[in-house]
């Protein structure tokens, strides 16, 4: 798209969105209703995961909010107060702040000032429902920024300043390419990878600059930084989706990091309106695998109590119910050992490009 | 430089350095005494503030780790291990890794092996005093990498697959240049900055960004997030000393902030050995102040009693030894409150950019 097109038509969808929202609790008061929104219940027995696409979504249950109450009412007042916010000033003045700035701007809205931060958090998620748009759509930026990428890829960020063109090898420092709040800014020009890697730490992440493991397999290195930012995710969905390549997530041999590998392919219970825009349930998980710590006698540290618990309740978790799931949490919770994918480095520092991801890759027909 | 030559540079020093201590432990084995190392007691006691040059430095207590004992000679057999893997695989195979990998490196050393991190740790902080050099000479790595920065710079970064000429305005996207782990591998190639603002918080950089303040104050943005990185302070400290520009740090208005700022200014009693390469002791803090509170009605929360704890200790802290600090934090004790820096954001999106912080800058004599 050319130039400020991007913006121009993300502008236009939340313009009618929001405005829509607008015109039909102004139309309740003229045909003299109670004003009201519709919105899918956010209970959590309202969610479930869709064995069909792969990602949890919301159920059929809507819950009701109207000016019938004097809650109720207050919190349309407030929704009315952003959505005139959103319009006017970020929309239409191309500007955009974070949530805990509008918590802030909110001081001068008298009586529908938010009473705490999670109240204002809470009303910008349900217009991201009710609108099915992200909240970046309405120029909310997140407090800090995503991840940094590595990689054969060219692209075109959209910035205010103008359009960037930046090559992801070429065009960065040894750090990467800074991954924007807003990953719909960008444009892919052109790419020669033939994967995507989604690395958990980031002593591994510039283990694999280090090595050359880009250039030499045509790999595209992401740095998720343990739980993944919005624009990781969304990035990692984009460029699979988009560019037809596939993703694998590489991170530590532990409960946590298959939960961070769950949040790249399959989303969050509290984000379910989000997965899809954020999910990618064709990623797959390289490793630590508990069966490579058996295989490579990698150093480990024991399981906690903690880490036990987890494990177990992944054993019921709908996006761990397969059977290589299965087979890998149970030999862990045998073992009781855990390992970091930095702990390759006991064999060398280049064994983990040069033979674990190799063979692991080549097994998993990525390569 | 041309490049390479800061590599060349940087590997020579920490070649030397490091060779002539494997040599001094050689040569009392030729003369036959008990190998020893002599090294600043890194006891708190021995650490002092420099009133001249306004850091922490050790004072004049040595301690010698010697062979006499098995725990010290298990220290030197160590220590002998991690000159061998840094001179020769680090500096002459120009490889780096993280402080972790090296713990993991050892497995295969035998009865050299470390026990746990924080011994490995601890020895390449040994390293860095007794060569008074930075650990980035050593190629080792920290995990995470530094912050962002944004603004009228150029400059020239060195990295293994070639020197990038970057400008940090022109050839970055809206979130900025990514300062890389090791910053002595970069140039500065011209610039345009009559400041630099160090900010510690997400949404005040991306703020400054979108309105622009970067173009009309000629200001380099540094992201600080949160606590800086080593990588952020030494970048900090670089420009202002070879680009001879000032330094100007923009916190929130708690007592936490206001070590983030020492940190920038002084350094930390940690790190006492560092404060040379790190600490910009020109640095001089905007803001948020609890004179602003007052002056400008921000939104406030209540200090809790942790905060009253540490303001008190900073009233005995040497490096808020002055009148304006012991004002400014009397003031803050008085009024039992704090203010982040978004709360500006209360007076609308454009009032920290046109007059809170042109009014203080020039309060300051910055602008």
């Amino acid at each position: 798209m050319a130039k400020n097109e991007h913006r121009k038509e993300h502008d236009r969808l939340a313009e009618q969105r929001l405005t829509g929202l607008a015109s039909e609790l102004y139309s309740h008061f003229v045909d003299g209703r109670i004003p009201y929104v519709n919105m899918p219940s956010r209970t959590k027995n309202n969610i479930e995961f869709n064995e069909i696409s792969d990602v949890w979504v919301y159920g059929g249950r809507e819950s009701e909010r109207s000016a019938k109450t004097v809650k109720g009412a207050f919190q349309l007042l407030k929704t009315s107060h952003v959505l005139d916010f959103l319009l006017n000033n970020h929309i239409g003045n191309n500007r955009g702040s974070t949530l805990r700035e509008l918590y802030y701007i909110s001081e001068n809205w008298d009586i529908a000032k938010f009473k705490e931060q999670p109240e204002s958090d809470r009303l910008i998620e349900d217009l991201e429902i009710i609108s099915s748009l992200q909240r970046e759509y309405f120029h909310m930026r997140p407090e800090e920024d995503g991840a940094t990428l590595f990689g054969p890829l060219q692209l075109r960020e959209e910035t205010k300043r103008g359009d960037r063109d930046i090559h992801c090898q070429e065009d960065v420092g040894e750090s990467g390419y800074q991954i924007p709040f807003n990953v719909e800014n960008i444009d892919f020009i052109d790419h020669d990878a033939k994967f995507i890697i989604a690395i958990e730490t980031g002593g591994m992440y510039a283990r694999l600059i280090e090595n050359g493991f880009d250039e030499l397999n045509d790999a595209i290195l992401v740095h998720l930084k343990g739980q993944p930012a919005r624009s990781t995710r969304r990035m990692i969905k984009r460029m699979n989706e988009e560019l037809g390549i596939p993703v694998v997530v590489f991170t530590d041999g532990d409960p946590w990091s298959y939960r961070i590998y769950a949040s790249v392919a399959y989303g969050a219970i509290k984000s379910a309106h989000l997965s899809e825009f954020m999910a990618t349930p064709a990623a797959k998980f390289v490793g630590v695998q508990p069966s490579d710590i058996v295989e490579y006698e990698l150093s480990t540290d024991k399981l906690t109590d903690k880490d036990v618990d987890a494990l177990r309740s992944e054993l019921t978790d709908p996006r761990f119910e397969t059977d290589y799931w299965k087979e890998q949490i149970n030999l862990q919770l045998d073992i009781g050992k855990k390992a970091e994918q930095q702990a390759f480095a006991g064999k060398g520092l280049d064994f983990v490009t040069k033979t674990y991801l190799p063979d692991r890759l080549s097994d998993m027909g990525i390569i």
